[in-house]
């Protein structure tokens, strides 16, 4: 996967590696001008990089309240950031994803003798509908968010904070003009069930959007995007659950909330910390048996090709079903009556292996070199850093305080958390996957 | 792998999983009698219970402190479990690792003409051997042992001491009765060293041994003797680095300690996380980084086939080298001019995920039912859970203030990181792994 350009030729990974790198950088050069900041504030070269660095790579971590801190035109930035990281990777994703996938196809049609007219679009085509599809999808959620906001801050500030959020919601992104992101509005079922649907759509990816767009026609859904599909829902399943248990169904957080609402913010609860971000309570109140679930989700994060980071919800599912398979003494790994290839359960492991590594080489190096609260330094630090591996981006407040080496920790974390270890490796080492020669009617799922 | 017992066929899984809970039923029977108990204390069964599990397991974790509430017939019948709990698991690794191998070397023989005069030794002189080497390296540690002890404790009481410690260094047990483990014996490199040997020599396993004191004949190691060897050097080597930087060189425990004592008692915490147990220092006083890096080395645990516990550091080895592999766009992972199966490499992964979600689930259930530290409550129990599930032993301090639930979640722990994820696994579910063609001469490691 060599592209041409300036003349050139560059790998797919050192592209995405570097446009991100350039994205943030000029993103922090804008954050950097005096006309970004309130009057009142100063601004600061590091917490320009840190915000830039959080909003292109959709973590929501900050330094500074992005309400009081940013002017109008910080804010208009950091949406644009979010906008441009969000969709940007995301088309990247799935231009290269389809090139792998019609590589694979040309070489398997022979034996199984699958249509081959299922994508007949070009690369452009699918760039332009990912795009024209998110926009709408945003552009819906603004309308739904707008008829809320409307009676809290008037209609011109309604629809700004309507634009702002809906982007925030849909790339996953965290950020929120509020100060206290949706604390104000846990018994607002409407808002919260507008901002989840935006944050679902997001999180699922274009490729499972394409397969379920075209269900009716192919009567089948690929393997990735059945495990996309299962996955998350036994992930949903299993948080509300476990949520309802450890925080006794939000009683230990306000006793105001009647049934209804604690079943909402229950499932809000369930989807945010697998990469959005957004919170309707402050997570410094829930229990520890709470916080630790939820620095696994967030370890996990969300579908790949999408707006979420972590290690993916398919890896963490094919390793399961590959587990199951050895314990079960069978030999291949199989899944909706297809096997996976062993590349692909490699791959997986390696995601998890590197991932694990690299977050515990980074706790390690935080625990040691920041002044941290006297009590739960380790709880605090483990949930500080995975949030940002995961770019899910919920605090536990320790991040405004962080010092120089901890500031470059939590964003070296939010960058591979988003870009991709495999992405930042193959661009690091420049590593060329030998070719293989496919034998046996496969699929692969995407990994990272 | 199946053997006849009492008319009956049984599977070695099943054997190794049974045969240990009626070790642990004998001892706590053993224990509950009222002749263990010193004169002022109360028999309790929970306690035996527990007691029992932890030597059996040769974990080390107490209820109650192993010096003062136990009589010396309870102490004997503590260090028959330790010695029985070590080294008939040791025995049974290597009887099963011999069954797999001589299978193996069957098949491939035709393709390597590898020479099978490498093993010419019957099963039960295995065992022997087994047996009267570890019993040799044991009361010669006891001999060095004893020139310390009798100097602190008189003629007598120093040589029931040095049994006792001799035996719980050898099998990596981690008990003590001195109450508070090695703490006195901070300026005592010889003791330290003395120990240090005990528990590197029980914690190779016997198949290290018998490759090395086979290796002037052999002129070659295992690639199982090669992975044991290198990555045990690489965690030591890795452990001291950082243990050197995180206590900052052990400054912060004590300042009466010579430059040489303080080296020698960072080798000591380098060595004796990955499952000895025996401790120069209260691991309270530890850095969160240090205690968060040791919790790693407690996951980790030792060499398979050994006294250790944990995933094992074979797996660990494994898994690194496949993902550097992988990150290398390498299809083959090699090591030492050999591959890994693929078999071999599905089994760590497996081992890894089941181990991690095994520990997870634990993690959850104590946090969600013990009535613990208002501060750090996660740490702790992280730590807690992790030294029972490698067998290690050190202890923050909750495990005396359990509850019956948190008593059976550390007893299950202590259980599946001894007896192994495998075994447990299928005894329960019965299964019977598929048989393979070996069509490529390739090797395995011992996992789990
Ligand atoms: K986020
Ligand atoms: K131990």
């Amino acid at each position: 996967m060599m592209i041409e350009l300036f003349h050139r030729r560059y790998s797919f990974p050192k592209i995405l590696t570097f446009g991100f790198l350039i994205i943030i950088l000029i993103g922090t050069l804008l954050l950097s001008l005096p006309i970004s900041i309130r009057p009142g504030e100063t601004p600061d070269f590091m917490t320009a990089l840190f915000t830039s660095t959080s909003a292109t790579c959709v973590t929501g971590l900050t330094l500074v309240p992005t309400a009081t801190h940013w002017s109008l035109f910080g804010q208009v930035v950091i949406a644009m950031l979010m906008e441009v990281g969000g969709l940007g990777f995301m088309t990247f994703a799935v231009m290269m994803s389809l090139l792998i996938r019609s590589r694979m196809r040309m070489s398997t049609r022979l034996l199984t003798q699958e249509a081959l007219n299922l994508e007949h679009l070009s690369q452009f085509n699918v760039v332009y509908l990912i795009i024209r599809l998110s926009l709408i999808i945003q552009v819906v959620g603004m309308v739904f968010l707008w008829f809320d906001f409307k009676n809290r801050y008037g209609w011109l500030k309604g629809i700004w904070f309507s634009i702002f959020h809906a982007i925030s919601a849909f790339c996953n992104a965290g950020f929120d003009l509020t100060g206290n992101s949706l604390e104000d509005y846990v018994q607002d079922p409407y808002l919260l069930t507008v901002m989840a649907m935006l944050i679902i759509a997001g999180s699922f990816g274009f490729l499972v959007w394409q397969d379920l767009l075209l269900f009716h026609k192919r009567r089948c859904l690929s393997l990735h995007t059945q495990l996309v599909l299962r996955t998350g829902a036994v992930l949903f399943v299993l948080s509300v659950i476990i949520y309802t248990i450890t925080e006794h169904n939000l009683t230990q957080f306000s006793n105001h909330l009647t049934f209804g609402q604690r079943v909402f913010n229950t499932i809000f609860m369930s989807i945010t910390p697998r990469t959005a971000g957004l919170t309707t309570f402050p997570y410094t109140k829930l229990s520890a048996a709470g916080i630790s679930f939820t620095i696994i989700l967030m370890f996990i994060g969300g579908a790949p090709g999408s707006t979420a980071g972590g290690i993916k919800t398919t890896t963490i599912g094919l390793l399961v079903i590959q587990s199951l398979a050895t314990l079960r003494g069978q030999r291949d790994t199989t899944f909706a009556h297809r096997r996976f290839t062993d590349e692909n359960i490699f791959r997986a492991l390696t995601l998890m292996v590197v991932a694990l590594a690299f977050l515990l080489i980074s706790i390690l190096i935080l625990v040691e070199t920041q002044a941290l609260p006297k009590h739960d330094s380790l709880a605090y630090v483990t949930f500080e850093a995975t949030a940002a591996f995961g770019t899910t981006g919920i605090s536990l407040g320790i991040t405004p305080s962080l010092n120089f080496a901890g500031k470059l920790v939590i964003m070296a974390l939010m960058f591979v958390g988003r870009v991709g270890i495999y992405t930042v490796m193959y661009s690091i080492f420049n590593a060329h996957p030998k070719q293989r020669d496919y034998h046996y009617p496969k699929e692969s799922v995407l990994i990272g």
